[in-house]
């Protein structure tokens, strides 16, 4: 690991009064995340390029290969297959082992990317188009079925890995070849004459645009995402025109409705979160980012409600969201099965993205909250300890059946994960002209320049074990700015110390903002209440009643069958219950949950009998959710059964 | 309603030391499901042909119409389609349309059924050959795809509609096409050098074929269902040397085991109920008309593994099973999900086929218990109390989406249901040669010959609004045979009393078996002690655990949204609750049931709040299950929250 950064400036467009993440190379980071960037440094970077290959995926990119059909090789019993997104999983591939080579230099891992670069360099055409789906199986039919295909899907995660790689590497090849397709996707698609005025099937490329934007310098990149915004759902529907044009009906549209890809109406028409999940908070992420860059306030009315709509009545406790396997998304309000629970890793790291973007123009906590909820629970769940296997959906309840794969044919979830992982540094802070927010705690060292003076930030803490957090502040010379720190919706109550005076402050949308004049070790201590409690869902959501889950700080817990002998929904918890921490075996430095219960069992091995079960007390153990899954496979709840206390009623 | 009944002899076999159902034309049912026959005879009957024609399907079947595409045509989103099953549709719509013409004459109904029967006719290939998609659709490739393509099926329920047709009419114009038909299966298929060791992929065949050799008095068709039994699953595999031959991977099947179909090993050697759950039942029912017909007892310990193996381990409280959309059938052991329940209204029926026929060899109330529970439950749900629309899946539990459906492509359940209920009297006798079983009690008048003298038998009786069941028999002369009476397993007590002494006898089987010489007039008054009461399911039931069934008779409960004005599941039982039976709006006639409970109120609107739920007493309305979603639409629950009383603690 490296123990010096050298610092970069973050992009090429400067911050103004807008919140703009880090870059991979401005935050070192260690305590709770650094063993996890570890295993993904030392192992599922490397890991991601060895399953696409296995998987055949590797064949499909490089053009020296004649065979076209190789994509349908891959499943043998499909005669069709829908591996267009393939390109994507690259992309999301790249970005990982970028972020990984910026953690620990790895010269065959760089060697093996630099490979795949050139062959998208070779498979690239004249005018700069690059997707090897429409260069290799359904060559000559490009930009014909944007709603379906991932074409532009793919171009933004391909830029997405090319901009991390630069920031990693400094290398800019892949920088150049996405910048050559980029132009060839803005002279084709815009408001003039001649222009297309479709968009992303699969939205992704917008918040991509926005992220070459900003490493470029070129305004033209943000207008190109401003632009696909601002045309999504125009009527008449582009994927309705699109269809009729391949000969088609529209209504044929196998999801139904147009809400599956959010391109039923305008997005600033939009109210609600609907359709296909990952869609969604990718459009949401790029809407946001767009209303940051440009300042454009018209955009929030859509996206305030969208995300009470979403937070309010659709959000699983972890995080996740999109309860249906169907159509990877979106049902009605409150349902929310826990033991079919879709919520796709992929979604959770999606609300994450969207979540970031969220605070792009101010800090608060209520986008702060959920970004933190999702990461330690509904994202981190996604990716095994070891690093090797994955979540692709994640049930709040197993009855022992659901482990992570080791690889999927739709492979988006491990790449997904392992770079937002990788890069996790990067979502700590938001920096704008004179204000730094401090949004995830985590012991880390990060450099940046504020009102133009260099300032390293260290952030001392055992968080998430506990909440006390120390920041260190060492600026060149001592400079006046608003730092920002959290106060996490979980936190009973807090302290705010400055070089060890106690501060009162009051609260601003769940931040604290202390603006004064920073000297070099200035040191901010925030103290915040922790303890473990039982949470209840509202009473529409049907699955959660008679439940209780636990959490601690940011974490969900569950109870696994390995800890616990008995069918887990035996176990009843009476509200008000004695909670303490405790150490689970195998799971060395994680903080375990003990709580008093009763468990009951049957009266006979009878089906269905008349006679109730007996009871006998006994004690619960609980882990972190994201944890499950990584000892003896068994069974898994989140949500527990709870009784009132006797004197409630 | 006819007022006199013809008396015919059942079968042209004479029954021996073996049970078998009267015939349709023996039994006059008035009482409980009297009115549920007379909705099928006005209203269903015709229905079914109505929406055949609406849904294109009799198309398919006249040959004078020259376009093979019209299967295709109605599903205008899919290239492929899988309407090879519809001959079995209008088999069962024929059996249907004759229980209804036997309970009330209909020339306009009669007239359409006979033309569906001309036309199967015209479409009969010279040699017998009978089946509308392998001669309109896979032209020239019957008998090569037994596994998946139906073809036996069809075969199986063509003659069941024949059989059914003949028995309600006298006609025997079908019956000599199925004959014929028959005949063609029994030359193609068999021991013999030459034939083929195949069987079918569903079966269902197995007991039609004992239904014709019942009906014709051909030990032949009984000899063909045997072969059919004790050919399954031998090795090498049918199914597997059948793909080989079709240029197929065995190993390609979609559903991945051939336990799906139940071919995976020799009959004799399942222990276990595997697969599709229809497709099971019909085979085991078959297996145990085979056993019975032949005494073979080989056939014994897979039957009573298998049973023992649903009934305690996989089945639904409302007597459905097969949890799983995807295979339509079994998953694991305790899977017994409620929201997500497919328990497919064919396999309740298809259950209550099997239950009767293991009744075959003697009374015992461990099949009849369960042929009632799965009858007044999770197979009478599958109609709408108009008879006008159905239910494919009967979840337990429906967060206010799940309706019954006007139609489906897959139009199984509606004409299987109608049967069922339309010929309901058959199943309350079990007759051998001087024994007499009454399996299910319901206000009736029958008519049939035992020990060589005929004999009226009448049952009247509020049952299951009561337990209160009185029995007189008219014999022509005094006759010596056994009468045996069910004494239901709900049954808390029960009082034995004939010509108005009080008896005392020991159970057999859950069976009084009463043995003597009845004499004209003679009164059998039976009364079962019926209470309404919580069951509880075993531990191992994930989904059932903290809940509780409410039962009264043969009856489960449920609670609907529009009885009971709050989420349903923020109601709380206490066990021993007081319930008492009261009068439901909107459903005249039936024993609604009321229970102290309390409900629990979400303390603000936020998702999740670490704040417990306020409680206040309250009162729960709960109906028979099987008339959910007859009135308003709304959510619906049958496994209660419950929660041990303080003191048991």
């Amino acid at each position: 690991m490296k123990n010096t950064t050298i610092f970069k400036s973050n992009d090429g467009l400067k911050p103004k009064s807008k919140f703009r993440p880090l870059a991979i190379n401005q935050v070192q980071v260690e305590g709770f995340f650094g063993p996890h960037i570890d295993v993904i440094a030392t192992t599922t970077a490397k890991l991601l390029f060895d399953r696409c290959v296995e998987a055949r995926m590797m064949e499909q990119i490089d053009p020296a290969l004649p065979n076209p059909g190789i994509v349908i090789a891959c499943h043998p019993n499909n005669s069709v297959t829908s591996q267009m997104f393939w390109d994507s999983d690259f992309g999301k591939s790249i970005e990982t082992a970028a972020y990984a080579l910026y953690r620990q230099p790895d010269p065959e891992l760089e060697k093996r990317v630099d490979e795949v670069i050139d062959a998208y360099g070779r498979l690239q055409a004249e005018d700069g188009y690059l997707n090897s789906w429409y260069q290799r199986i359904e060559v000559g039919k490009q930009w014909t079925n944007l709603r379906d295909r991932h074409e532009l899907y793919n171009a933004g995660h391909l830029i997405e890995g090319a901009v991390a790689y630069f920031h990693a590497t400094g290398k800019r090849t892949f920088l150049d070849i996405m910048c050559r397709y980029a132009d060839c996707i803005e002279q084709n698609f815009g408001p003039k004459e001649g222009q297309k005025r479709g968009y992303p099937g699969h939205p992704e490329l917008e918040l991509a645009l926005v992220k070459l934007g900003r490493v470029t310098g070129e305004q033209r990149y943000l207008d190109l995402a401003k632009f696909f915004v601002d045309v999504r759902g125009e009527s008449p529907l582009y994927f309705d025109l699109e269809a009729t044009a391949r000969g088609e009906n529209p209504d044929d549209f196998h999801f139904d409705s147009l809400e599956y890809c959010q391109a039923h109406q305008p997005v600033r028409e939009q109210q609600k979160v609907v359709g296909h999940a990952v869609r969604a908070a990718y459009l949401y992420a790029g809407m946001a980012d767009v209303a940051t860059e440009f300042a454009d306030d018209s955009l929030d009315p859509a996206l305030q409600a969208i995300w009470s709509h979403l937070t309010e009545k659709n959000l699983y406790v972890t995080g996740g969201f999109g309860p249906s396997k169907e159509n990877e998304g979106l049902t009605f309000d409150y349902d929310l099965p826990n033991q079919t629970a879709y919520a796709e890793t992929c979604a959770a790291v999606a609300l994450i993205f969207w979540a970031s973007r969220m605070l792009g123009r101010e800090p608060d906590a209520r986008f702060a909250d959920i970004m933190e909820q999702a990461l330690y629970n509904g994202a981190l769940s996604g990716i095994s300890a070891d690093g090797t296997h994955f979540f692709y959906d994640n049930p709040l309840e197993s009855y022992g059946t659901h482990h992570r794969w080791r690889w999927h044919t739709c492979p988006c979830c491990p790449p997904n994960i392992s770079r937002l992982i990788a890069s996790i540094g990067t979502y700590f802070y938001g920096i704008a002209e004179d204000e730094l927010a401090l949004h995830l705690y985590c012991e880390n060292s990060a450099d940046m320049e504020i009102a133009g003076t260099r300032l390293n930030v260290k952030q001392t803490t055992r968080y998430p074990n506990d909440g006390q957090i120390t920041v260190t502040l060492t600026p060149d010379t001592p400079v006046e700015f608003t730092l920002s720190m959290r106060v996490p919706g979980w936190a009973k109550g807090y302290k705010l110390m400055i070089n060890g005076q106690s501060q009162e402050l009051a609260l601003e949308k769940g931040y604290l903002r202390i603006r004064r004049q920073w000297a070099q070790g200035d040191r901010v201590e925030l103290d915040l209440t922790m303890v473990a409690e039982m949470l209840y869902a509202n009473k529409m959501v049907a699955a959660d009643q008679g439940r209780t889950a636990l959490q601690r700080g940011p974490m969900v817990y569950c109870v696994e069958e390995t800890d616990n002998q008995a069918p887990l929904n035996t176990f009843v918890i009476k509200d008000g219950a004695k909670i303490e921490t405790t150490m689970i075996e195998g799971l060395v430095g994680t903080v375990g949950l003990e709580v008093d219960a009763t468990v009951e069992t049957s009266h006979s091995d009878a089906l269905y009998t008349s006679h109730p079960p007996e009871r006998v007390a006994t004690k619960l153990r609980a882990i972190p959710y994201y944890l499950w899954d990584n000892r003896e496979p068994g069974a898994m709840l989140v949500w527990l059964r709870r009784e009132a206390q006797a004197h409630d009623e």
